[in-house]
């Protein structure tokens, strides 16, 4: 077997000092010095979301913390608009329904951006709005949403601007107070490079007022509940503490890093991977790509389910099939984490040879410089 | 500092092998891999719960397995009986009011353990009820209640019987299918000795007969989307993966042990604990024990606080305190897990060692002496 290279958007690779931290005997959660190194955890995270608003800490995965950011907001019978194109933000639509709350869908195609003029729009014809739900990185299509553009429209408006950035979050640019997000929710197993299980919810000062002003059908979710115990620097409930232990590591090396630097990163490695991408003959998805990943149309002829599987057991390389209705159709590679420009061009090396195996025209090495010829001008 | 020991009733020691685990790189979850661990951990849970029944598995807390045993059994306005003797069965009754469901509440002294006439005379009382929420052993007092008892009068009515087994499965007999459970929750920081951010819930037929029947405010917590998912032997969301690679180990060392040999050891453990206590002049705070723990009364003149404070700092041992009402009145110690017979009785020494520092009456010797001779007589 090949070693094992995780370049999927979620879960991502751990790094070392994260995996030795989960191999320790646990710490109990109610003591000073956890409560020491939850808010170290808090701070770090407060600084990695670029926001001075409380962070709450779930044990859940990513869809946890969107239901929380739906049940606390917006009551029964409440009006939320949903921005959807794909997967996970029709994810926003169907859980704010399964609550009975009155959505209006706003959709564009897959691959497509929001406009946040079409926001303003909609917000114009529905002054009644609590809340818009949005998503940062489109995990299903690859597309980086203009956040910055939306909250500009949202933020005088009365309604709060909810952001999935589960998989955005902490890879691509997402300035929380800047751009007036209200709640964004974040997911440890993506950018955060924790193994999956913990999820976290920035919350501004007007989505408090918010949630305290409606009941809500919620008790494991139950933001105030959190809030309160926060106060203490603790959780409600039994925290994940083996992750938070990993969180913790991780959190350390992002800010030697540099969160700014990250987001950089990233986006020379989102370059460099499109453009070999493109060098290949193949088309890119995302009409306006993120950061954090590449969404790659497969070409005419390929088996992309083979083609994937391939990588594996040849290179080791895990990418991401396509979801739902692109199923077969697309194929995702994360740039996220500790994935470096090794592994990108290494990886984009791999692509060639299985594509040449199966009989793609594809001049072998013509990716690989495509990518590099970005590297070597775009320097860290 | 001395070497850190957690003798807390979750969470627990977790095994060297499942540490190990989790200081690997990550699989992917969506994979065939994954799948066939998760059906050999599926497998091995209804081992340790004496069930045939579904296995659902959520990366949540316990209190997210207990909400989702409310949420889909009864609906709004529908009614429970809620047997109530400390934090934990009074989180049923917190639970089940949040969700508007109207709760028979069945109040004994903290300590004392349900009995399964009254149990009865309720359930003739109340024969629209939907659900009788109990619990295996109450954590916050040490109770081990009956299950097998309960189940035998709730069994030939129309209700369901639910049961917190978040600390007590595992550890102290529990044939979930034998006694009629149909709804059994477990968490997985205690006897299954994995870090926190894993539940489960064993659902009976009858239970997802009531399941199918009602709509439910969930979504995260929606039951039906985890059944289908373990069609294919898949979660339908993002799994706790780290969680899951220490939970096999664990499964296995446990079967190869015997899921009776374990119950038999941890009551053992719990003989030989309460007979320490006792011979030093400390009374026991649960009339009916749990196997899994024992909760101690504070001597009086002793500053319980400062007792654990010292405990922890001296020898490392971590005991864990009361809580609510008891909070500084008793302290707990749990036998669970790998907690073994030498931990047991060097705990006892230590015991009696900050005793005689705090100036309490004791006979060094007297609880480790006492012990010893139950475990001199209760050979495994």
């Amino acid at each position: 077997m090949p070693k094992y290279r995780l370049l999927t958007p979620g879960p991502t690779q751990v790094p070392e000092p994260a995996l030795l931290a989960m191999a320790r005997q646990l710490p109990h959660h109610r003591t000073a010095e956890f409560r020491a190194l939850l808010a170290e955890v808090f701070d770090g995270l407060k600084y990695v979301l670029a926001t001075r608003n409380d962070v709450v800490m779930l044990a859940s995965s990513g869809t946890g913390a969107m239901e929380a950011a739906v049940v606390n907001l917006v009551p029964r019978g409440g009006k939320a608009i949903v921005l959807e194109s794909g997967k996970f933000s029709e994810r926003w639509r169907e859980i704010a329904q399964r609550f009975g709350i009155e959505v209006v869908a706003h959709r564009v195609p897959w691959g497509e951006p929001f406009r946040p003029a079409d926001v303003a729009k909609l917000l114009a014809e529905h002054p009644d709005t609590v809340a818009v739900y949005t998503t940062l990185m489109e995990t299903s299509t690859g597309v980086g949403h203009d956040i910055e553009g939306i909250g500009r429209v949202v933020g005088p408006t009365k309604a709060l601007l909810v952001v999935d950035g589960i998989s955005g979050a902490g890879v691509m640019e997402c300035r929380t107070d800047d751009w007036q997000v209200d709640v964004l929710a974040v997911g440890g197993q993506k950018a955060l490079m924790v193994p999956p299980g913990l999820a976290f919810l920035a919350v501004s000062e007007a989505a408090w007022r918010q949630i305290e002003a409606i009941s809500r059908p919620a008790f494991y979710f139950d933001l105030l509940a959190y809030r309160k115990a926060l106060q203490k620097c603790d959780t409600p409930f039994t925290p994940a503490t083996s992750l938070i232990l990993a969180l913790a590591e991780n959190l350390r090396s992002i800010r030697q890093e540099g969160i700014e630097a990250i987001w950089a990163r990233a986006e020379r490695l989102g370059r460099a991977t499109r453009a070999g991408m493109e060098a290949l003959g193949l088309k890119l998805f995302a009409a306006r790509p993120a950061a954090g990943m590449t969404a790659v149309c497969s070409p005419p002829g390929l088996d992309t389910d083979a083609f994937l599987k391939r990588l594996v057991a040849r290179f080791g390389v895990k990418l991401a099939a396509g979801q739902g209705p692109l199923k077969g159709k697309i194929f995702r590679i994360a740039h996220m984490g500790i994935i470096d420009e090794l592994e990108i061009l290494g990886s984009i090396a791999a692509m060639e040879l299985v594509l040449v195996e199966m009989r793609q025209v594809v001049k072998l090495g013509a990716g690989v410089a495509a990518a590099s010829e970005v590297l070597a001008h775009a320097r860290p």
